[in-house]
């Protein structure tokens, strides 16, 4: 056993769940097998406790680290800021600077208020809207995090706690008096969002993600937006999955829709804590209406981390690349399924590109990719975050792991002995999305 | 204008509120007139947008910083973090050792949780609470952030919502259904906790502060633990500002009454962002039931600053020195109050000791206080978080000024002329604890 696995049995032991993230699981990747813990990582490189080194075409810090692990840009700001002290009573400056780009960068927006993740800048956002409107249900489409207010959503069924709406989301430790508060639609279904409006009266927020896989049909966006504004609700685009990869700021700024509001984490920080709701005047100072505070959220290295991000971001035109490199990474696997003959489905936008085994087996060929692509030193899963970190060789070389293994994943289909190949247990799929 | 307050003019046009933090808003500190933002902050020492510098006898960052502004062990810690990378697709080793450390100084726990903010984690701590217990009402005691499980407590008044039970906390952006889902009780009363278990048979969750201002009433917390235990409900003592000043680790370890689970943020991690729940096996697994999951919980530097903060408050006997300085703050107060013939009231542990003005201007007093302190050169408030960056000198240095605008104080309050001495506003208070 490596000494990652060894740790992470030790670790499930302590810590309910192994770690404070789904998408960090070892069995979401690789069971029994995953490295599970880094020592050191740089650019697109990890190297795990015992020393063995990878590229990561897996999910780069689940998709922060856009830059690429320990950015010397954003590092060297970082490290500057710890040294002149990262806490004090006293406000950091960078507080206001990073408010002020973010509104520069969102012409829309006039404010802005910081967390340090993404799930509590949602139920930021969602407390905000909440006070403005004066209506309490929120109507959404998509994933927004952990907090109560959206995991409401599973207490859906009619008297008991066991329904489970968001597939594999389980609705325990919520009250049950936010039954019906948060009301789900489909992507690129606007007559959902227009029922729920002619069902409930009080709906106030609705909170979605601008683009999830495909893209929004012609007119849904549009449709969404003049539907919340007639129902006198407040429009919010989660971009923490979305925001900096495609464009500099939200992706809703390439397809001209406005919301009222705007939550931003992940790429932001390049992996250092910090996280953003912008919005407009408005809407923003009914915050003061309410109690909205914490110490951490005044740290200075989150401000500091997402400055020095946004100015790397815009020198080095990293969503070109971004997006550049995940057309590669698509293009690459299109063709080298189609050399090996297997059905395979891609999608989700450029960065972040999903790879898909169409196979009543699919989660074992999916472990067995993951098996054979770690032996040749890259860690792989479902999806690719691309990195600034990745260049043209770097991709090359991963495609060319693609090709041995694709190759191989033809020949235990052709055998029928994919099982056989396993090394360890199958991937456990995580919870599944709704919408 | 000083340059902090033209920044903090241009800050409350751009971020709601001003700031992240109700207790680092100028005007509840010295209206007009606070330095507000910091370029460099080292040990107890603060200097300002303009280069003044000041001794921080106000909250030394909220309470975070019990080792002092970048301290040098800590920073150490974390620069090497940050240069080996701080963020992976792979898990930080480091959350392990600290969920072991925290296991280890506290034997009644077994897991552990972390997140980046005491509100954060105690709505985690509520979330595993209620999933354990399946019963969905928290009683509560004392002050536990902005979270909606919370604010709830809000929505007390019949019909509306403009029941404020807690003075100065609105309850703008909460959803109906919350109501009477948290319900409070006051410390030290714990026949009124017993009430609540009597007109509810729901409550799964008891959450609060093991100590306030004052010491608990012989037997108060060991009624609340045979309370809670006889209601089959989960007892959670929020550590958040209490841990690690009076001891290594909870300040209920000192009282000998064990909870279910415990929350600390602040002082563990010395300013970096953490936060952790700690709590017994078959309470902590429930936490597998739901989903409580975000990416920046799994971010490096928070565990490695723990760890360092964790290590040096052992190593340099912490807690006794922050009683002690504590104690001589009090003490000094005491005595100058006496010597000028001033009312003045203090409460608080040691090692966060509060000072109020015992006159019907006392606010006015309080900001006088804090202006002429600040002409001194210290960063002075209502209250008085101690650290280790303290020593003997420094603190007889304090007392020497507070002598000196004790005196101000007097000879203002003989002369009837307080309010005519202020060159800004006065104070304005925040909210008010319940309980």
């Amino acid at each position: 056993m490596n000494s990652g696995q060894a740790l992470w049995n030790k670790a499930k032991h302590i810590i309910p769940g192994g770690g404070q993230l789904l998408s960090k699981r070892c069995e979401r990747f690789l069971p029994d097998l995953w490295p599970a813990y880094y020592g050191r990582a740089q650019g697109c490189e990890v190297w795990d406790l015992d020393g063995n080194h990878y590229y990561d075409f897996a999910q780069m810090g689940v998709g922060s680290c856009i830059l690429g692990y320990a950015d010397p840009h954003v590092n060297a700001a970082v490290l500057d800021a710890v040294s002149r002290g990262s806490m004090c009573t006293l406000n950091s400056p960078e507080e206001v600077a990073l408010a002020s780009r973010l509104i520069q960068l969102h012409p829309w927006a006039d404010m802005a208020r910081f967390t340090r993740s993404g799930g509590e800048a949602c139920a930021v956002a969602v407390r905000i809207a909440r006070a403005f409107s004066a209506k309490g249900r929120v109507a959404f489409c998509g994933y927004h995090g952990w907090s109560d207010w959206y995991l409401a959503a599973n207490l859906a069924s009619d008297s008991v706690l066991d329904g489970h709406l968001l597939p594999g989301l389980a609705p325990a430790g919520l009250y049950r008096g936010l039954k019906e508060s948060a009301l789900p639609f489909h992507y690129n279904e606007p007559a959902e969002l227009e029922a729920l409006f002619q069902k409930y009266d009080d709906i106030g927020v609705v909170i979605m993600e601008p683009q999830r896989g495909n893209a929004p049909a012609k007119g849904f966006l549009e449709e969404v937006r003049r539907l919340t504004s007639r129902a006198g609700a407040v429009l919010i685009f989660d971009e923490v999955t979305s925001g900096f990869r495609m464009n500099l700021g939200g992706l809703h700024l390439i397809y001209g829709v406005e919301p009222d509001m705007a939550v931003f984490a992940k790429a932001l920080g390049n992996g250092f804590p910090i996280a953003a709701v912008i919005g407009k005047r408005q809407v923003m100072d009914a915050a003061q209406s309410s109690f909205i505070s914490s110490t951490t959220w005044t740290e200075r290295i989150g401000f500091t981390a997402a400055l020095a991000t946004l100015e790397k971001i815009e020198r080095e035109n990293v969503p070109d690349k971004l997006v550049d490199y995940g057309n590669k990474i698509s293009e690459g696997w299109r063709m080298l399924a189609q050399k090996h003959q297997l059905a395979v489905h891609i999608d989700g936008i450029p960065p972040l590109a999903h790879l898909q085994f169409c196979y009543d087996n699919a989660l074992a060929l999916q472990t067995l990719f993951a098996q054979e692509m770690l032996g040749l030193g890259y860690l792989a899963g479902a999806a690719v975050y691309t990195t600034l970190a990745y260049d043209d060789n770097i991709i090359a070389a991963y495609l060319e792991a693609c090709d041995t293994v694709f190759g191989q994943i033809r020949s235990a289909l052709s055998a029928g002995n994919v099982e056989r190949q396993l090394r360890g247990r199958i991937i456990q799929p995580g919870f599944k999305r709704l919408t």
